[in-house]
């Protein structure tokens, strides 16, 4: 039998638009065949009165305390490199293949990451040089994570 | 009084799927102060069965029928140049100042523009190295249209 891999995607902020919320949810059930897709939610309502700096650091210690040792690490940032699609479905399948438990997918918060974050990733990923929310971001990697299991897999991506 | 500058959104073929559909309505909402922005469908159910090459001609038929002479056309293509959001926005402010009347973002079909299309277009986009379906696109392209309004307009990008 063929284990399943995890990938969890982090966002820094909840996501509360419901249209947003509902297309996310499809894009996650269709992917139950192919990957054990998780979203983690890190809260950020406490921490509105802060500085840059501040937020920055917190953020980056409420992040560490979700991800383990031998997660791969992908952290989306404006500044990252972009992938094509075809690459990013590569990048993940060579991780299954490898054995590797679970690949985080992680979306920064509104002054993005604290360097301290940055340095321990094992990708900074971009998914545009246009710029998006971080809810509008995590919406758009759930579809690419959908597309990558289409390709990895072989099947037509669903039109519906 | 200042003229409220067009913006019309082509896409070869019908968004069916719901939370997509409200989540960009949402966004055609949130532009009504800033720009007239209209969503053109062409449909593409009749032409299922007809050959890459054969389809390309008729999609190509109907969007030029779609547009006047005056507009400005942006067709998205994923050979496209890339853009940032900073950029687009000052493109879109540009045309704004010199009073064209209409911009025109245009989505292909499945099998991408027509060649007689594409050197028609002022301008060959692309949203991302990532690749979309047209309805995900739309809804990128939608979001993006939105947030050159608040860059264009100098007001905070609403986070709900």
């Amino acid at each position: 039998m063929i284990r399943i891999m995890k990938i969890t995607v982090i966002s820094m902020g909840e996501v509360k638009n419901k249209p947003s919320i509902e297309l996310e949810k499809e894009y996650l059930k269709r992917l139950t065949p192919y990957f054990k897709t998780e979203i983690a939610e890190i809260s950020t309502r406490k921490l509105a009165g802060l500085s840059e700096k501040e937020r920055k650091s917190k953020e980056a210690e409420a992040f560490l305390s979700k991800i383990k040792k031998d997660d791969y690490v992908i952290l989306l940032d404006e500044n990252g490199a972009t992938h094509t699609t075809a690459k990013f479905a590569s990048l993940v399948k060579k991780h299954m293949m490898a054995g590797t438990k679970n690949i985080v997918l992680a979306i920064g918060g509104v002054f993005g990451w604290d360097e301290s974050i940055k340095s321990k990733a094992n990708l900074i990923l971009s998914l545009s040089p246009m710029t998006f929310t971080y809810e509008f971001a995590r919406l758009i990697l759930v579809e690419q994570v959908y597309r990558v299991a289409t390709i990895i897999n072989g099947i037509p991506y669903h039109k519906e």
